[in-house]
């Protein structure tokens, strides 16, 4: 038996040690050929399986509709902050769209849209220190912009849309890098939803893509092909060679969800979950919370102790003592961050909330 | 004990067995730290000793000279065919560049490439079928031209430049996807060489780029921030979060190179495994070699049967039964491939040439 430690990482994270465990058990041999699934040609018949099972789970679990496709990109999200742009600005005569600035990757999306055409910032949350989604007012919806950006969940903070804004006619594009089936989500609200893998579904590099296919084919003359959506929808991600072993560890992930009860049942465990720690806090006058509580992240739940740095080290070196990892905050927040994505189990969510009551006891 | 064929596929590619042992047993629990190094953040201390490690063993291996950087970029080689002309371009006033057509990539590197510059073909392999690499007239290097273009080793026809071109100042850019580490090179030669890890070094999904520091900095206003060379190599190629799963493989595999002595060593054996299969070629009437003598590839080793595709495929499916794995030859080619990395123990490739001696005695 392998060490496993409750993970809080916020990603590269956890992923099930079921799955772990069985990437692991073949590893060396994938389906009695006598090689590795990392050694194994993307256009190979067994690859191609496995990319079909990715999508006929993920529509399964997820319930998008038949007029999306779904592909992969090269690079996670962080890349598509620039190819989004590239692919869908010309979809309109003068090149605008507009962002949602709720969070620390919400602006860094915006900051690099900004090099392929007109931004408007709907909301900006710095001025609220991105403790809490803004509210907007609706006319400030402009209809001839190519699309609206937001970011699902802001990792960092610990925020999240709980409903989503109505754009109307302009599509809507969703950055879920951190929340992709840990809820249920009506997709027809959505032009494109993506997410990097790291976090919920797989390793790091490379990016999902569910993007309704009235979108594709617009992109800018001078978007890199391997950055053209239309090229990796139609080639079915193949149009070079991919990130073969994640899109593996995916279908594993996805196969351990659906055995969970699919995305409606983990919904309610992460509900469960995320209760149990903002109890704990709201219970507490030692700690607070970074997120405002009409917009508590289930995934990452981020607060502080007193204040006093040193007093976060020792709780984090502490809870290292009893098994639980990767519990400090982001350099931009300080604290603790607790990252819980569908991969953390309830025990390890229970352990760090009797922690937190008996570090507070100790040193509150 | 997992069952490990003798894996001749062009890439993904086989890597060595060791390396995938040590992989598998350290799956779940890297370092002792109960987590797996897919699990781990790519700005954990223990991802930075692994980013370092390689850059230290690749340095060490390579002896790549101190004014070269050294980072990853999303997306293998595939998606550097875009991000070289928009990297370099500006470096000249008229965006100029020169491309040595010698097979299928060099190609496709050059039709990307024309989407950011004029581009001056020095030489087209194509009359003669990519058999060989073309004589050209050092006059027509372009000495204003931003960069010099050419693929290291041409993966589907098994051809390779034996030396490589004077370009004079004009920077010379290797695509060494399917050659680097496997025989020693000046790098004093080159600008820039890069490769997709999937052939000799790791798995799939990144490039590895080994740039001259005076050509950073000069990219096109377009250039997505995750394509920007000087983004990646100073903030050590952590801008994103980096596919750290390939660049632990990657350590894993340079470590191994080490072991087995270094790039001369290796680089010996490599000239021993070719041989084996151009002799059986040489000594038969029934096989013909794709590549033209001079210019014999020792990584990928292209034939035909007599015309016949029935008889290649029951040479493919006969070699199968006695664990020889993807020997089929690309599709613009035909036939087979033999694709033997660093990775491939000589046991491997003797057991292919008595093969062919026994289906020609059979099927001659």
């Amino acid at each position: 038996m392998s060490k496993r430690v409750f993970n809080f990482g916020p990603g590269p994270a956890m992923l099930p040690t079921a799955v772990m465990e069985r990437a692991q058990a073949e590893f060396l041999d994938y389906n009695g050929m006598g090689v590795s699934v990392v050694e194994l040609s993307h256009r190979s018949p067994q690859f191609i399986d496995i990319i079909d099972r990715c999508e006929a789970l993920f529509r399964e679990l997820s319930g998008v509709p038949d007029n999306f496709k779904i592909f992969y990109m090269h690079g996670g999200a962080r890349m598509q902050f620039a190819s989004i742009p590239m692919n869908f600005m010309p979809r309109v005569a003068k090149p605008k769209a507009l962002y949602f600035e709720t969070g620390n990757f919400a602006k860094l999306a915006r900051v690099e849209a900004e090099r392929y055409g007109e931004i408007i910032r709907v909301v900006d949350g710095e001025s609220c220190g991105y403790s809490a989604i803004p509210s907007f007012d609706p006319s400030a919806i402009d209809q001839d912009a190519a699309y609206a950006h937001l970011t699902a969940n802001n990792t960092i903070y610990g925020t999240r849309w709980m409903e989503f804004p109505d754009t109307g006619d302009v599509p809507l594009v969703v950055d879920a890098t951190s929340e992709l089936l840990s809820r249920e989500m009506d997709y027809n609200q959505f032009g494109l939803v993506y997410a990097g893998l790291q976090k919920n579904l797989g390793p790091s590099g490379v990016a999902i893509m569910v993007c309704r296919e009235d979108l594709l084919g617009h992109a800018m003359p001078h978007t890199p092909t391997m950055l053209d959506f239309k090229v990796s929808a139609e080639e079915r991600s193949l149009a070079n060679t991919t990130n073969t072993f994640a899109i593996y560890l995916l279908m594993c992930v996805l196969e351990w969800l659906k055995e969970q009860g699919g995305v409606a049942a983990i919904e309610k465990v992460n509900e469960a979950k995320a209760k149990i720690l903002y109890d704990a806090l709201d219970a507490s006058d030692f700690y607070s919370a970074v997120a405002h509580p009409d917009f508590r992240s289930t995934m990452n739940v981020s607060f502080h102790l007193p204040n006093n740095n040193a007093l976060a080290e020792q709780f984090i070196a502490e809870a290292l003592e009893q098994d639980m990892y990767a519990l400090k905050g982001h350099a931009v927040v300080g604290g603790i961050r607790a990252s819980i994505y569908n991969s953390m189990p309830v025990e390890g969510v229970q352990r760090l909330a009797d922690f937190m009551k008996e570090f507070e006891r100790k040193n509150g």
